[in-house]
C-alpha cells in the first residue's frame, strides 16, 4: 500500500472537492456523444491496461496477504481477466444505455398561457466511499459520467493500488473525450481521516454513495453532513400464503434462499401461512437441507420440523448473509404484513399467493422498496430492473428507493416556457 | 400564549412519534375516499369553528402586541374572515386533487418474465416547523392527509392558540373520516428544546420541512440527523438577452420585481445584454422609479443611468425581499450564465430572448430548481405549475426541487409481479 505524502488532508479534500466542482459544471452541459466517446475510451484503455492493473492488483493482494485479510476479503480484492472483462463490459453497457440528461418530461401548458415541464439534471458532485471491490472504481465513475456528474472516489486502502491503475485508465478517457479530468478523481492516500471531511463538505459535494459494510455504513450516515444514500440491512422476507400454488412458493421460497447466501435480496425469514405449513415445510425443508441450509424455526414450525432448532427472538431481526433461515408460520395475510413491518428492513418483500385481492394488499400495504407477488427476492437488482447498472440500493425512502441506477443520480427542475407573460 | 405543564419535553416528542408512526400505517393503507372525507369534514369544521378561530387568534394578537411583535409580523399572524376561507378553500383545493398514493407507473414486462414497474407511497412521518403563519396548520395538514402520511406540525409560539384551535377542527374531521386523529398532532408547548429534539428522531420523523426564515431554516439544518427539505435564498435573476423582444422583456422585467416584493420568487438582479442596455434601461428605470424601487447599478448601468446608487459586491449575493434590485450590464449569454452561478441561489432564473439557441442553452446550463424563457420569475409557485398546492419550495437538489406538492411528499417503491419466477 502506497501512503501519499499529503500533509494536509483537510485541504486536500478541499482542493478535490474544489475541483470537482468545476468540472461537474462542464460535466453537466457535455453531450451525449462526448460521454459516449469517453465511456468506450476508457474501456478500450482498461483493456490495453490490463497487465498494469493485475500488476496493481497483485501488490494490493500482497500487502493483504501479509496483513493477514481473511480469504473472502482477498477474493473480493482479486483481479483477474474474467473480472477485468466483466469490468470493461459492465462500461461498455452504460454507453449503451440512454443519456437520461436533459430529458424533459411532463411539458403542459397552463391556464396563465405558460408551458411548464421538468428537465431531469446532474445532482452535480457525487461521493463514493467502498471497500475491497476494485471494479467499483470502474462502474461508479461510469454511471457518473453518463449522469453528468463528478465523482470522488474513495476506495478501500486494501484495493488503493487497484483503484489507482483504473483510475489512470478512466482519466486518459475523459481527456480523449476532451472532457474534465478532475471529472472522476480518487483520494489519493489511505488516511482514514478523509472519509470524515469528505462526508462533511456540503459546499463540494452534493451525495454521498457508502457501499461497503454495515460498521461503515453506519459511521458515514454518522459524521455526514451530506446527504447519504444509505442501504442498510436486508432482511427480505417470502411469505406463502394459503393461497400459494405450491409448486411456485417451492422454487421461489429455495431460490431466494439458497440461489446465493451472500447479497442483500436473499431471503432471511421464511413466513408460511398455517393453512398450507404442513403441506410446504417438509418438502421445502428437505430440500434446504440438501443444500446445506440451517434452518431455525418458531414452536409451530418445529411441530411440523421437530428435527430443527428453535428460533429466538433475535433470529427474526437478523440478516445471516449464511446459508440459515428463519421460518416461522403466520395466521394470513394480516399477521405476516405485521412480522414484516415489525422486524423487516423495508428492502425487498414477496408473498406467494394465486388470491388476487391478497396479492393487492400485499403490494399496497407492504412498505418495502421492492415488493413483490410470485416472484424470487432475488430479482431486487438494477439490471434484472432493467435500470442497466445499479450504483446501490437505497433502503432510504427519500430520493430513491430500491436499485439506484442512472435516474437515481440526477434530479429534474422545473423549466417554464412563456412568451412575454407576467404574474397578475 | 399556554405553555402547557409538559414536564418531560424529550419523552413528551417521542411520544408524539410513536404516535405518529402508528398513524402513518394506518393513513399510508387509507383509501381516497377516507381521506378527501376527513378534508371536507375538516373544511366544514374550519367553517363551523369560525369563531373560537378567530377568538384563539385575538389572544395571540393580543399577546403578540404586548410582546412588541412589529407590525409585519402581526400582520402574518392575524386571521380575518377572508384569510379563514382561504384556507378552507385550500383545504377542499387538496381534496379535489388526485391521490397520488398507489399510481402504479412503468410496468413493463423484463427480458426474464417478471414485470417491474414503480408504486408511488407515502413517506411516512413529516415534521413541519414554522413560523408566524396559522393558516399553514390547515394547509399542511391537508397535504400530508392526502399524501398518506402522518404529520407532526410545529408552529411558532405567537400563534399557538390559533394553532391549536385549527388542529382540534382537522383532529374532528380524521375522525369523522374514521381516520387516526394522531395523522396530525401539534407539538402542544412552545418550548423551543422541542425543535431540537424533533429534528434529531429518525427513528419516528422521515423527513423535516421549515418553514420560516433563514435563521430558522440554518439552525435546523444544522441540528437535524433527519433529512430536511430546505428553501433558503431565493436571488432570482432575470436576464435580457441581446435578442429580447424589448416589450416582452420590459413587462417581465417589471413584473418579476413588482408584483410582489417579499416572496422568494421575485428578481433580486436583473442582468442586461450590453448590447440592449442603452435601448431598454431608461424606460425601465422610469418604471421602477414610479413604483418606488431602488436601484442599484454595475458601473456601465450607471454609465446609462447615472443618477442611481453604485451596487456593492454584497449587492449581487443578497436577497433584498424589498424594492430594491440591483442591475448589472454583461457581455451576453456566457457572462449572464456565469453570473447566475455564481451569485444566484438556484431557486429561479429567467432569460428573455427570441434566439432560439440561446434559449436551448439557458434551460440547460442554468442550475435551478426553475429556469424560464419569456416568463416572469413569479410565476414559480406551486398553484402556478399544477400542483394545487404547495408545502414549499425546495432549494436542494435532492428527492425534490422547486415548488414541492404532493408527489413532493410521497415517494416510488418498485413493485415485481412474476408467476413463480426464479432467478438463474
Amino acid at each position: 500500500m502506497i501512503d501519499s505524502p499529503i500533509q494536509d488532508i483537510s485541504a486536500y479534500m478541499q482542493e478535490l472537492g474544489r475541483r470537482a466542482r468545476a468540472a461537474a459544471r462542464e460535466l453537466a452541459r457535455a453531450g451525449t456523444a462526448a460521454k459516449n466517446h469517453a465511456l468506450h475510451a476508457i474501456a478500450g484503455r482498461l483493456d490495453q491496461q490490463r497487465a498494469a492493473i493485475i500488476e496493481a492488483n497483485q501488490r494490493d493482494l500482497a500487502a493483504g496477504s501479509a496483513q493477514g485479510l481473511d480469504a473472502a476479503l482477498l477474493d473480493r480484492l482479486e483481479l483477474t481477466q474474467v473480472r477485468i472483462d466483466a469490468m470493461i463490459e459492465g462500461v461498455q453497457q452504460v454507453a449503451a444505455l440512454p443519456d437520461p440528461v436533459g430529458a424533459i418530461t411532463d411539458l403542459n401548458y397552463r391556464p396563465s398561457g405558460i408551458q411548464v415541464g421538468r428537465m431531469r439534471v446532474p445532482l452535480g458532485v457525487i461521493g463514493i466511499i467502498y471497500e475491497s471491490r476494485p471494479n467499483v472504481t470502474a462502474d461508479a465513475a461510469a454511471l457518473c459520467i453518463k449522469s453528468g456528474n463528478a465523482v470522488i472516489l474513495r476506495g478501500g486502502s486494501e484495493s488503493f493500488a487497484s483503484n489507482q491503475a483504473i483510475a489512470r485508465c478512466i482519466q486518459a478517457g475523459l481527456m480523449s473525450a476532451k472532457l474534465p479530468e478532475d471529472g472522476v478523481q480518487t483520494v489519493a492516500t489511505t488516511d482514514r481521516a478523509a472519509v470524515g471531511i469528505m462526508v462533511a463538505m456540503p459546499e463540494w459535494i452534493d451525495l454521498i454513495i457508502p457501499r461497503g459494510g454495515k460498521g461503515l455504513i453506519e459511521r458515514i450516515s454518522r459524521e455526514a453532513r451530506v446527504p447519504v444514500l444509505k442501504h442498510l440491512d436486508g432482511i427480505c422476507h417470502v411469505y406463502i400464503d394459503e393461497y400459494a400454488d405450491l409448486e411456485k412458493a417451492f422454487a421461489i421460497a429455495l431460490n431466494a434462499k439458497t440461489q446465493r447466501y451472500g447479497t442483500c435480496n436473499t431471503m432471511e425469514t421464511l413466513l408460511v401461512d398455517v393453512a398450507v405449513a404442513q403441506a410446504i415445510l417438509p418438502r421445502l425443508a428437505a430440500a434446504y437441507r440438501e443444500k446445506g441450509v440451517e434452518l431455525r424455526g418458531c414452536p409451530r414450525t418445529r411441530a411440523i420440523l421437530p428435527e430443527i432448532i428453535p428460533a429466538t427472538d433475535a433470529d427474526w431481526d437478523t440478516e445471516y448473509l449464511a446459508p440459515i433461515l428463519s421460518i416461522r408460520v403466520v395466521d394470513g395475510l394480516d399477521a405476516a404484513i405485521e412480522h414484516i413491518a415489525r422486524h423487516g428492513s423495508a428492502h425487498t418483500d414477496a408473498i406467494v399467493t394465486e388470491d388476487y385481492g391478497r396479492a393487492r394488499r400485499f403490494l399496497r400495504e407492504v412498505d418495502s422498496s421492492s415488493v413483490m407477488v410470485n416472484a424470487s427476492t432475488r430479482f431486487a437488482d438494477g439490471f434484472e430492473y432493467g435500470l442497466g447498472a445499479e450504483i446501490g440500493i437505497s433502503t432510504d425512502k427519500l430520493h430513491a428507493r430500491g436499485p439506484v441506477g442512472l435516474e437515481g443520480l440526477t434530479s429534474q427542475k422545473f423549466i417554464v416556457l412563456g412568451n412575454g407573460d407576467v404574474r397578475v
